[in-house]
């Protein structure tokens, strides 16, 4: 199964493909979709759709998983956000792919082991799981891997459980 | 000059169409494009964003004039409402449209003339400068209206600061 991470944003989107074989996690592609500032809010919506898009049509996933935003306080940036959120869903959908949504509470659980995991700690597991020999950068990037590999364990644990719903 | 006005929102997006000639504007067709409840998000966006491409396509409007949002508490309303405001800016500038955004108090301010008008006045004035026999319903749909003529309003003025501006 492919997965494909997205860690939503509008200047920049981090997305990560990975292949989930047996119990073996394996990358395919990972990077990020920039926009430029002082462009217009709906150009950067049809940039970032379209780059989505393609990226899509390329490394056809069979799943997407996209973190849930968490916003206490700016409710500006948490607008703007979301805006690029909805259109990289809508991307994923025309397609016909599942999409998962994970808060940033269930990543880090699941790629650490506790919810209030330091960044760090979650980005050295991250390459780790995927061995890599470095952290991706910028930081979106490695976020998107982690909801990536994050889907990987919770779809394997459903299936698990699943299974034993079977019985 | 045909303006598309949008009042964003997941459950019911309001859409109005009106021709602007010369100083008079004439409403051509409004209404709501509403999804279901419990329904997947993804799929709701989509719902939303096909429902507008549609609507651009068979009423061929030269602007689309948009509500920004002004949420001061519920982060998590003003998140979903966003998602589906990015996919619907996005059917605009998928057919090349450009977009105008007016603030709440920007509509009001155009409409009624006053930033602080309630919401009673706004419709009976959107019922008055388009000759309608009654206030279209529900809310989302003279929202949509009253942004619409906000946009003539001010693309109005403009032309005039425009001309001021060349002498």
């Amino acid at each position: 199964m492919r997965i494909l991470g997205i860690d939503p944003g509008i200047a920049i989107v981090g997305f990560g493909f990975i292949d989930k074989q047996g119990h073996k996690l394996v990358p395919v592609q990972y990077g990020s979709i920039q926009t430029e500032a002082h462009t217009d809010d709906g150009l950067r919506l049809k940039q970032v759709f379209d780059a989505l898009t393609q990226l899509i049509d390329k490394y056809k996933p069979d799943a997407v998983a996209i973190e849930k935003l968490f916003f206490n306080r700016n409710v500006t940036t948490a607008m703007t956000v979301s805006q690029a959120r909805g259109v990289l869903m809508l991307a994923a959908v025309q397609k016909g792919l599942p999409i998962a949504e994970y808060t940033p509470l269930q990543v880090k659980q699941a790629i650490v082991g506790y919810g209030k995991a330091e960044k760090r700690q979650v980005q050295e597991m991250v390459k780790m799981f995927l061995h890599l020999t470095a952290v991706p950068k910028p930081d979106d990037v490695a976020d998107a891997l982690a909801v990536a590999i994050c889907h990987a364990h919770s779809s394997a644990l459903q299936s698990k459980l699943n299974g034993v719903t079977r019985r």
